[in-house]
């Protein structure tokens, strides 16, 4: 079995158990791990290191793709070993260390990460630790179920640890499309034109000589924790869905629309799914990860092709998708996320980005990633590389949170990762607000109408009224523009602007 | 004269004054004019129908590429022509229209406005007016000093009025290259991989039966109102310069550095000129406009070529170039607006941006466009397309304002243009921040340090170490975020919060 996935003449001279390999990782380096979306993620030398540093304290600047599972980021968390940590995470353990301030992380466009690492922009990568499912006769790494940032973290690392994942399916080899712009100033366009381009290798070219260890493992994958779509959630979908029926007919969309990205969680996939009842055809996705409805749209034939970067699945579907790959493999690829997040290919394919907001202002402006302005939730993650350049850029929330207690549409947004020019249309179960050519002042009242909850939509106004009467082409009253986020923070609630909870003067003021 | 300018065969039967023209454009139309930077616009129509309106009023949405000259906006807006604008603008007569709420502003990135038109997203295009300094065989038109929105206006456009400006100078022929993005979906990649790439036609390709009246002027372009370098200027570009250098010497830069784009206005006029006396050879731009800098560096041998939208001069400057602009043809280009300012074309190129901020919060978070949150100034403008895609984003500003009401520098952005993930550096009269790779509680003590003005420092210090101890990746004390900008809208000035006027107790928190 191993023969077949390693065919690298004289491999066994570098295997090496993960606690052999973890001590290749010494205090103070630049470590850059495979893993995107909880998605092929090196699973047994992070928690060698996580374990030796319980004994032997050590800190690191940990580099991944995206998201780790298997708690990855918990333990290196608990074990002390992260002392910086960029692009992007979602572990609850690891968050509390960020706002805690005592891991450094560096929130970036998913895009970037490595083009920055490429201009020497943040510092030489000392090590990579890359999960494969095989490893070619020159060397070359297949990666798992995601490429994320592997490729150029293998190219760029001084020493490369290969976790050969021996549970992996064979049948990913082949799926993969590997391409590194060139460096500048001789970067040549890179030659991608629709979602199933093929433009480069099947694996990661190295030198060979660069393999510092292979490590023989057989985790999994920790599954998506995606849920089925509760009623609101399936209002969003339908809301949305509606809209692309709308510009289909006003003849701004083609049937089969243009390349779907969804991000990632319960929303984006309920709203995917919906599309299996939609009466689009010839479907495509170019997307950083591909879930569970990107499988039931390629099962129903509505789907062509999807281009991501990882492949996430909940339990069930991904028993049914990794034992049938091959029956999946002309429809599916997965590239670099520089390539599946790239600006210029991203506003060439003219992509509908699909992305959940945390909170979004009156004017359009959106926050993904600060409860309160403060505090990190996950990061911004690719919704910027998407928002930014596609031909659409959506942002859905379900109008409340915390069982009422938030209002996700908010007087003044407390953290701004795409300001109002990088928003088309905002989505909750209320309804749907297209804000395209609109001026501040008109696309607050359209928000406040198809969006808020009507527990805040007075409040919502009052300000909003006020604010104009002070004038500016974003009116704020600056004295009361936070005072929401304030109420929050001090009560654990924004109820005393909902109509239940306003006060008479609030009301008179109007 | 108007022979060789006009080579279209029967052309004389399209002749009409700008009045006769100007009664085209009905009420509630959707009309796109040439203009960027002041340079290049449609001088006569505009100001013919506003003459009218005086007697009969209409109301139009108007397009440009970016700023107009000849006081065109502001004629417009008092003859109250203007219900909409878009994409950018600079008028102070404008502006206060835009800030009472009268005209809806919709501001834009640049490189996005004709992407949005061409989708449908913005309504039909009933009539572009186009300034052009010749008209081809086949009724092609050649721009003059600016190509901005041009070419896809009257690509787009139902109906074409044609402003042939004979003081333009004819050498103007063969500087421009006009190149369309292809539709959606069979758009390929857009071959430009150097400043220098010449990819379409030295005019924009019509259908001629669309000319719907050619009309003679002889106005100019507005001067520059560029000033010299002030001693704070200067240092900002010392500073810049010195880190260049820093840059080179580390290996992250050669010595041509990369293409170089800076912003309209005096200060990044001002850095551009510091390179005449810096240790560079074989500079290029890529850029949006070209000022006087660009032709003190091409004069100088340092600078071998630069590409832009428009080019906008000081009188002194202009008369020298003008008068010779065929010894300059080889080494300049003028291209679309969406290209010069293209996401996918930047990020390959990898862009130098050096773009001025209005404030700047201590996590590195930009406001280049409303004043207080609120009230516009001019617009986000082509900012955004480079600070977001480029190698290196770059931040100037001086560290006061308003003789010292105002510093730069404030704990909250008001707005945010540009998210902390978009911004590399920031430069002031004090010092350099770079703040790549860095977490925001990494950004905040280094741009206190090195970039605010001493007056404020303790201020900015005090308020980031309380926002520290609540916690969170971003750290805030909301119900003081905003307090330095109420300060400027109650007091005209945000003293209070100086070393000089900071009130005892709110030291003692600290």
């Amino acid at each position: 079995m191993s023969e077949q996935r390693c065919r690298l003449p004289g491999w066994r001279n570098k295997l090496m158990s993960a606690a052999q390999a973890a001590e290749l990782i010494d205090d103070g380096m630049i470590v850059g791990m495979s893993g995107f979306t909880r998605a092929g993620e090196a699973k047994a030398v992070p928690l060698a290191l996580a374990e030796r540093a319980h004994s032997t304290p050590l800190s690191i600047t940990l580099m991944t793709g995206a998201s780790l599972g298997n708690d990855i980021d918990a333990k290196l968390t608990e074990a002390g070993v992260l002392a910086r940590r960029m692009p992007f995470q979602v572990d609850t353990t690891l968050r509390r260390a960020i706002n805690r301030g005592e891991v450094m992380f560096i929130d970036q466009h998913l895009s970037e990460t490595v083009e920055l690492l490429r201009n020497k922009q943040l510092g030489n990568l000392d090590i990579a630790v890359i999960e494969a499912c095989a490893i070619t006769e020159e060397g070359g790494i297949v990666p798992t179920a995601s490429v994320g940032n592997s490729a150029s973290f293998a190219i760029l690392a001084e020493r490369v640890i290969i976790e050969l994942n021996l549970n992996s399916p064979m049948a990913l080899e082949g799926l993969h499309d590997i391409y590194i712009p060139q460096m500048r100033p001789k970067r040549t366009p890179i030659p991608i034109t629709a979602p199933n381009s093929r433009i480069g290798l099947p694996y990661i070219p190295i030198d060979p000589a660069k393999i510092a260890a292979i490590v023989l493992t057989d985790g999994y994958d920790s599954p998506s924790n995606c849920k089925p779509a509760d009623p609101d959630t399936q209002r969003i979908a339908d809301h949305l869905i509606e809209f692309f029926v709308s510009e289909v007919a006003q003849g701004r969309l083609s049937n089969s629309l243009l390349p779907l990205q969804a991000g990632i969680g319960t929303m984006a996939n309920a709203v995917m799914e919906g599309l299996l009842s939609a009466p689009f055809e010839g479907l495509t996705m170019y997307s950083e990860v591909l879930q569970d409805s990107t499988f039931a749209l390629l099962d129903s034939g509505k789907m062509s092709f999807a281009s991501g970067s990882s492949i996430t699945l909940t339990e069930e579907c991904g028993a049914r998708v990794w034992a049938n790959l091959d029956a999946y493999r002309d429809r599916l690829v997965l590239r670099p996320q520089e390539l599946s997040n790239h600006p210029g290919v991203v506003r060439r394919l003219g992509v509908i980005a699909v992305n959940t907001a945390l909170e979004i202002d009156i004017y359009g402006n959106v926050n993904s990633t600060h409860v309160c302005g403060t505090r990190m939730m996950n990061g911004i993650g690719g919704s910027g590389d998407f928002a930014r350049n596609g031909q659409l850029s959506i942002f859905i929330t379900k109008a409340l949170a915390k069982d009422g207690d938030i209002s996700s549409l908010v007087p003044f947004a407390s953290h701004v990762d795409h300001c109002e020019h990088d928003v088309d249309i905002i989505v909750t179960e209320h309804g749907l607000a297209d804000l395209r050519g609109l001026a501040p002042r008109e696309r607050a009242p359209l928000l406040i109408d198809n969006c808020a909850d009507p527990l805040y939509r007075d409040a919502l106004r009052d300000y909003f009224e006020r604010a104009c009467a002070r004038g500016g082409q974003t009116p704020h009253c600056l004295e009361q523009a936070l005072a929401w986020h304030q109420a929050l923070e001090r009560d654990g609630s924004m109820r005393v602007f909902s109509s239940a909870g306003r006060k008479p003067d609030s009301i008179d003021k109007n």
